[in-house]
C-alpha cells in the first residue's frame, strides 16, 4: 500500500477520568475506507480544538453521541475533497465541519451541522476554523441575536481570551456597546484583552476581587453577560446584573466538562427578582445560517473592526497532546493543529 | 384609651432558623401612630399569606429590606382608610398592598408597589388578595407576557395547587394552550388540579415518577414551564424541555426560603444546548400595570374561564400560626386571614 491508501488515525483508548490526557488516545493505521453513495473523502488539513470535545468523551456525550472506545476522536476540521460520490462536492473543494483525528475522513452533509464548502477567499484558510468557525459563529449569533447587544449595553465576557470570548467582546465593541469588560486569569491575559482584543477593561479574577471590580466598573449593573465558564463567576455576575439584564449561556469551562456533576448557579433566583432573561446559544439551531454569519464576520474583519488570534501548531502526531491545553492554555485565541496543505 | 386608640400587632421576636414557627412572633399593644404628611391610616381587613414572607425574615431579606426584630411582620393585605393626610385616598376607601400584622397600619403610596385603591366591584373583597392580588397577577403576567403562552404550547406548572400555580394553569387554558399539566403532591391534590382547576393532567410527584410521566404526557417535550419550586423538579424539567422552550422562574418553594444556600439547577447547561429561554417574573416591574392585569383577570373570572380557590381563616390572633402552613399546607388555593369587616 502507498501512503495514499493508508489512513492514520488517533483512536479513543480509554475514557478519561477527570482531566483528559494524551495517553487516553492511541495511534493506529488502517486501509482507506471505500466510499458509499453520497460519501465524500476528505483529506484533513486543520483540526480545531474546543472544550466541547471533552463533553463528547463522557459516557453521556452531552448534546452529541459519545465517542466510543476504539473510534477516532471527533473534531471540527478543515479539509480538501479528494474523492466524491456526492454531486454537491467536487474533488478539490475545501470544506469545514465535523471531522475526526484522521488523515482522511469520510464526511457527510447530513449530520447535525452540514459540511460547509469554503469560499475562495483572500484570507487565510485557518480562519474558517477560528473566527469564521464555530468559535466565531457562536460569538456572532450570541452577541448579535441572543444578547442583542446595543450601544446602551454594559457587556461582560468571561473566558475573554478564549476563542469565543475574545470575539464576543470584539463583536460587542463593533456593535458600539458602551462598555465591554473581559474576565481572565492573570495580568498578561488581561493586558492582551485590552490592548489586543479591544475590550474597554479587564478583570483579573485570580488577583483581583471580581465582586469589587464589577461594582467599580459597572456601578449600574451589567446589562449583558456572555458566560463561557459557569461556576462561581456566573454566580457573582447574577448578583451584579442590572434589572432586566440578559445572560447568555455559551459554555461552562469552569466545570472542566468531566462526568462530575456540574455546579448549578446558586444565585439563579436573581432571574426571578431582577427579571433577567437567560438564554443559550447552540449552533445546531443555526445550521442553515452558518454561511450568513461567516459572511458578516468576514465583513467585520475586512473593515478591520475585529481581530483574529490563532495559536497554530503543526503535525498530525501532536493531535492528542494539545487537547488538555484547551483547559490549561496560557495563550489567547483559537488553538489549531495544521496537519496538511491544500493542493 | 378606647380600643380605637390601641393598636394590636404581631412583632418579629426572633429570626427563624429553618422552618418558621408561630413562636418566632410576639403579640404587642401600642398606641395608634400619629399621621405625617402623605400618610394614610388603614384598618386591616385581610392578610394574605405568601412564601415570600419567609424570605423577608432572613438576615438578608432577599429582594426587600429584611424585617427587623421588634418590627411588625410584613404582609400583603386589604384594608379600609380610616384617616388620611394624602389627597389620593379618602376615608372609607378600600385598598390593597404592603401592610403588616397590625390592626391599623400606616400605608404609603411610594413603596415598591403602590397602595392600590380597589374598585367598587360585585365580586368578594378577598379576591383582591387572591386571584386579583399578587398570586393572580404573577400568574397573569407570567403566563401572558413572560412565557407568552399560545395554543401551540404544552405547559407544565409546578406547585399547581398553590395560589399562583393553580391560576397559572387556568390562565394557560384560557389562552387555549394545547395541554396544561400540573405537578403536586398526593392523589387528592392531583384530582383537584384536573377536576377543579381545569388542568388537562396532573403528576403526583410523591407517588409517580416525574420523569416517566413527563415522557408519557409530553412526548415532544415541554414548550413552556412555570416553575414555582426549583430544586429537583426544575432539574427534571430542564431535561424535558422542547428545543427552544421557555422557562419562567416564579418561585423556589422547595428551598423553604430559609437562609440555607439554595440548590442551583444542576442541569442548567440545557439552556445552552437546547437554546432555552429562562426568564423571571417579579411584580415590582409591573407596578404601573397592576390595575390593567387585575382588570383582565376580572374579565376572565366574569366569563367563567377562571376559578377562584380561597382558604379563609378568621381572627387576628391566628396570624402567626398560619404562616408555616404555607409550606406544609394540604389545601389548594390562596391562604387568607380575615381580621376585620369593612364599614
Amino acid at each position: 500500500m502507498t501512503s495514499r491508501q493508508i489512513n492514520r488515525q488517533w483512536l479513543l483508548a480509554r475514557r478519561p477520568e477527570g482531566a483528559v490526557k494524551p495517553t487516553d488516545f492511541v495511534y493506529n493505521e488502517v486501509p482507506l475506507p471505500t466510499l458509499g453513495e453520497g460519501d465524500v473523502l476528505v483529506r484533513t488539513l486543520y483540526f480545531g480544538y474546543d472544550a466541547s470535545q471533552r463533553i463528547w468523551l463522557t459516557e453521556d456525550g452531552g448534546y452529541m453521541p459519545p465517542i466510543q472506545l476504539g473510534e477516532p476522536m471527533r473534531t471540527m476540521g478543515i479539509g480538501q475533497v479528494v474523492e466524491s460520490q456526492n454531486t454537491e462536492y467536487e474533488v478539490g473543494d475545501l470544506v469545514e465541519g465535523f471531522m475526526s483525528w484522521q488523515a482522511y475522513v469520510i464526511a457527510r452533509s447530513d449530520g447535525p451541522m452540514p459540511l460547509r464548502k469554503l469560499p475562495k477567499a483572500s484570507y487565510p484558510l485557518s480562519w474558517n476554523l477560528s473566527v469564521l468557525g464555530v468559535a466565531g459563529l457562536a460569538a456572532y449569533f450570541g452577541v448579535t441575536e441572543v444578547l442583542s447587544v446595543t450601544p446602551e449595553d454594559t457587556v461582560v465576557v468571561s473566558a475573554a481570551t478564549g476563542a469565543t470570548g475574545s470575539l464576543a467582546g470584539g463583536i460587542a465593541k463593533a456593535l458600539g456597546a458602551k462598555k465591554v469588560i473581559g474576565i481572565a486569569a492573570g495580568p498578561e491575559k488581561c493586558r492582551w484583552i485590552v490592548e489586543k482584543a479591544g475590550f474597554d477593561a479587564a478583570i483579573d479574577y485570580k488577583n483581583e476581587s471580581l465582586v469589587e471590580r464589577l461594582k467599580e466598573l459597572c456601578p449600574n449593573g451589567v446589562s449583558a453577560y456572555f458566560d463561557n465558564v459557569g461556576g462561581d463567576t456566573l454566580d457573582a455576575l447574577l448578583l451584579h446584573m442590572a434589572p432586566q439584564g440578559r445572560v447568555l449561556i455559551c459554555g461552562a469551562m469552569s466545570s472542566g466538562y468531566t462526568d462530575v456533576q456540574i455546579q448549578g448557579p446558586r444565585n439563579y433566583m436573581q432571574i426571578c427578582t431582577q427579571m433577567l432573561t437567560v438564554k443559550g446559544i447552540h449552533l445546531f439551531f443555526y445550521r442553515d445560517r452558518l454561511e450568513e454569519g461567516a459572511a458578516h464576520l468576514a465583513c467585520l474583519l475586512a473593515e478591520g473592526r475585529l481581530g483574529v488570534e490563532e495559536n497554530v501548531f503543526e503535525g498530525f502526531e501532536k493531535a492528542p497532546e494539545l487537547l488538555p491545553t484547551i483547559f490549561s492554555g496560557k495563550k489567547p485565541g483559537k488553538l489549531l493543529l495544521k496537519v496538511g496543505e491544500p493542493v
